[in-house]
């Protein structure tokens, strides 16, 4: 049996704004920090040990991760960082607030870009200063690579692969596992582990800064798999992320 | 030519202490992290860019590296980390104050002891708990590898491979390299890079969380190399770093 520790980073500044974040590279906010803190001091206490650690090119998910390896006592570990574990690309929404694109387009056309499976949000144009295209992080991606916005299926696209190719390795050959991610990017690995329908996987939210433990077989397929940490606060946490795509009342 | 830059980290814990570190893993003293950050503001304000960072194992080293990578915008580099860059290790003076070991043993016994270029300083059993065999971040090294106590020519012998196998092949291929090391490890590799005498290298100190530049040729031999930033302050710095042997007056 294996064991692997999916994390949510903790909030950010644009999740407290509650703004489309995306490939944004925004930081973590105090509370996040302190949420990324927690989980790793959780970890600890629950005698969780890693010998490799994955993570995206953003800040919020490095940061969370780098403080979970600090609490842990594991900053040595080896890290690799890669777009494909990047959250969404949320394309032209990048940056604009929830709840005044609810007002402006209605609840139901913002659920549809947040939580469809299949529709892309507006995408970007290359012209855009938002185009990843124009950063340096982003050099080594080919033009059908670099994403203008991204629906779920696109990501699920992208992140799979290096499940499979970069992740699954490590973990057959025995090593103790986390990836430090964004809400979108463990969606799409849970979608693809536990082979979750289009229809539901819109239903499932992660919350931010909590250890999601999975227990896979020889096969890679999940046993089972389990919040660490108090029930109470995770259900608050994930009613918190399925509210903010609705306008404010 | 070539660029690279070089950092000692900032004030551990235990350089606050006036212990003898070597691998002994304490963290970085609050003036420590400030240096670190200091450190990362004034490469940014220089306009340095780096594709990739090189650290070591010890915590004190990669916390100055990650925030220097904060600071610089640059946390989603590559970061490969290597025991072969920690600090040269101090045998069983790892824990002692080096003000006591001078007063017991006297200041020139010490000086050898810290700055003789080939003689070991007292040895660790293996039977002692500080011997790094007993820690997962040194399974991979052979019984040949792990030290009971390094003089600074040993420090040499596992630097300099790792500098030719692991950080030239970087720096060749036009990445710019930033690398965050140790008082020893770094003076191991500027004895290399300068073809320094085995006495002359005894009366050079590396000063804590200063960025250390080195230009270098084609042939990876050094055009020449400067310290950034304040240069009575890092004057001051050396002096600090000189004196820290010596025997409370």
């Amino acid at each position: 049996m294996y064991k692997i520790v999916l994390i949510r980073h903790g909030e950010s500044e644009w999740n407290k704004e509650n703004r489309f974040t995306g490939w944004q590279d925004v930081p973590l906010s105090e509370k996040g920090l302190a949420e990324a803190k927690a989980a790793g001091a959780l970890l600890k206490k629950e005698g969780y040990v890693f010998d490799k650690a994955f993570t995206s090119v953003l800040r919020r998910a490095i940061k969370t991760l780098w403080a979970v390896l600090e609490e842990t006592d594991l900053m040595w570990i080896p890290v690799e960082k890669s777009w494909r574990l990047n959250e969404r690309h949320y394309g032209a929404l990048q940056g604009l607030n929830k709840a005044d694109t609810a007002a402006k387009y209605g609840d139901a056309q913002v659920k549809i870009w947040r939580r469809s499976y299949a529709t892309r949000p507006p995408l970007l144009e290359k012209s855009d200063e938002r185009w990843p295209g124009r950063e340096s992080r982003y050099a080594s991606l080919s033009a059908e690579e670099l994403p203008l916005g991204e629906c779920l299926a696109d990501t699920v696209s992208r992140v799979v692969p290096y499940w499979e190719q970069a992740i699954v390795p490590d973990v057959k050959a025995g090593r103790r596992v986390i990836v430090a991610a964004h809400g979108n990017s463990i969606r799409a690995l849970v979608k693809y582990l536990d082979d979750v329908s289009e229809k539901d996987i819109l239903e499932i939210n992660i919350p931010t800064g909590v250890p999601l433990v999975y227990e896979l077989g020889d096969d890679m397929k999940p046993i089972r798999h389990y919040y660490l940490g108090d029930a109470e606060a995770i259900a608050a946490a994930q009613a918190a992320v399925a509210k903010q795509g609705a306008a404010k009342k």
